[in-house]
């Protein structure tokens, strides 16, 4: 039995709870090795246990380090866990209501984090891709030429997906931001049908063996954007220099948000500093005003400060970072890319 | 206010429920005119209002049709409702657990899937849109002359991909399959780094402004690939001529699936055979055996029999079709493509 499951079976044990039904993709490979393409329901118990679709099965049979049944119905899996006498069942979160509604009265039924929070400290083969990824989208980057690119924002970020691509990536981590001139004030922007203008912000990742990575470079051009990016270059270094194991999240955001703040640009910086990443591109914890859990050696997340002004432009610098004594950036493209 | 919005308040009066929370990006969208990017609370009641995420606040005020609210936390919404004295509320079936936790204690409860079901029957526009989508990627599939076509799987994919963004789609509707030789029998298969061999299998569509299309080809070679096409065509031709409003879904997919078993393969047809779709890829109802849903005038599916032979190859040809007194097939690709 692997060590993930084994773990799982003392947080079940300790909680009083006797098995733990799994369905985000994520999860389920986590344990299993197998990701599903549609749905699956896994069960962890002493026999874990994975239900994969009937379209699943050769896939699962192939892939999976646990037992795989073909999933019949949902009345099959409770009926077979009642045979086993199950009495206490945890969730994730997420799972939806539909589903809860048929659990609900035959099993003492809450939610735990069990694999989220194993998976919060990354295993070094796991931050072995995430570097690969990340040296995937850094090297894929540099072949856009950027400063002398006279594409549209939709075929620079295809380009950049087809370098990626090339280089090896499985796909793209998240759908590629290349957005510029006022419409970069969107944090989440689309790319357009229309030439580059200025600044230039790009926010993209590569997937590598099921691993994420996610970074973000903005190339300014006029005094006041040059000003800006340096505010958002401060809170990015600072907030990196302060990670210590130890320290709660919710304390390296205070670090770059201060800094913003202080610049008078509080109310611009509209989201929280980072997120974790892995086999999801965002995970917890999260560099978030809220998020009290402490750090550890072995997680990996994002610090991306930025500021957002609507009507003019958006700058967003984004790297992610190991956690060990302190915090190392995986990755070595400069962060001012226009110099 | 908008007639989506009108319809679902006589849905709430009906059942005794005071408002409606959609967190569904796309059921947001529906309602709002405005598509999420990380998450959001959409309440429909008498005065209906969306609660945006701080980095979406921009775009929601932009492109939404009711009131936007700052998302400040889940505890405001709560109260917010309360002070309208709000005590029942529909959630939809997909909602977290984690969610619903926040809100059983101080609300009647229960799941309601009153926009999937009014998004069951496609506005005119809707099918426009799709039509147009469908229209792109089969010519972008026209464009990858795959009988001639030396590339490897994921070449062919990205090139497919970047033929529907140039033709005007705004991104690939799922990630697009392209499999080829025993691979083909995973109906989920991911493009891998090899020569195409045979048969050739692409399962692929487009988004156009929001909405999505749906097709798949399979190019066969030898004598026996040829047979396992002819049955698999059969069953498609057939379930698409018998489609007519008033039927029940389940009675479409006894057509497709009788055809196969009657041929012994049976057991090899591992998925149902078709899926709505519109702003999302799969939507309800789907042809399925165990969907009950009545057959109406405006809904837009896809009829995809399959059968898959590990080891071997997989066949699966896929239309989507437009119910209006039959079933009209959108597109014009030809289902034999290598004659």
């Amino acid at each position: 039995m692997n060590l993930h499951i084994s773990n799982i079976l003392k947080d079940l044990e300790k909680d009083d709870f006797q098995a733990y039904l799994l369905t985000e993709f994520t999860n389920v490979e986590y344990i299993s090795g197998y990701r599903p393409t549609s749905f699956a329901f896994c069960i962890i118990k002493e026999n874990p246990v994975v239900y994969a679709s009937g379209m699943d099965m050769e896939l699962a049979n192939k892939n999976s380090s646990i037992e795989v049944r073909k999933y019949e119905s949902f009345e099959v899996i409770i009926d077979e866990l009642k045979k086993e006498s199950v009495k206490s069942l945890a969730i994730e979160p997420s799972l939806p209501f539909s589903t809860y509604v048929k659990i609900r009265d035959d099993f003492e039924v809450d939610s735990k984090t069990y694999v989220n929070r194993q998976r919060m400290i990354k295993t070094p083969s796991g931050i072995e891709k995430i570097t690969k990824a990340t040296e995937i989208a850094q090297e894929s980057f540099k072949q856009l030429d950027i400063l002398n690119n006279n594409c549209s924002e939709k075929e620079v970020a295809f380009d950049l997906v087809r370098h990626m691509i090339e280089n090896g990536a499985s796909k793209e981590s998240f759908d590629t931001i290349v957005t510029s001139g006022a419409s970069s004030s969107l944090p989440h922007a689309i790319p357009e049908d229309k030439k580059l203008s200025q600044p230039i912000l790009v926010d993209w990742g590569a997937i590598y063996d099921g691993y994420c990575s996610d970074n973000t470079r903005t190339m300014v051009y006029t005094e006041f954007q040059h000003e800006i990016w340096d505010i958002v270059a401060e809170a990015h270094d600072k907030a990196i220099k302060a990670i210590r194991p130890g320290m709660k999240c919710c304390e390296v955001d205070k670090v770059a948000r201060d800094i913003i703040e202080d610049y008078g640009y509080g109310d611009k910086f509209i989201h929280s500093t980072g997120h974790s990443l892995g086999l999801d591109i965002h995970e917890s914890p999260g560099f978030s005003p809220r998020d009290e859990t402490v750090i550890e050696k072995g997680m990996v997340l994002t610090v991306e400060p930025g500021i957002y002004l609507e009507g003019e432009f958006g700058v967003r610098l984004e790297d992610t970072v190991e956690i060990n004594n302190g915090a190392k950036i995986i990755g070595n493209l400069p962060l001012m890319i226009n110099e």
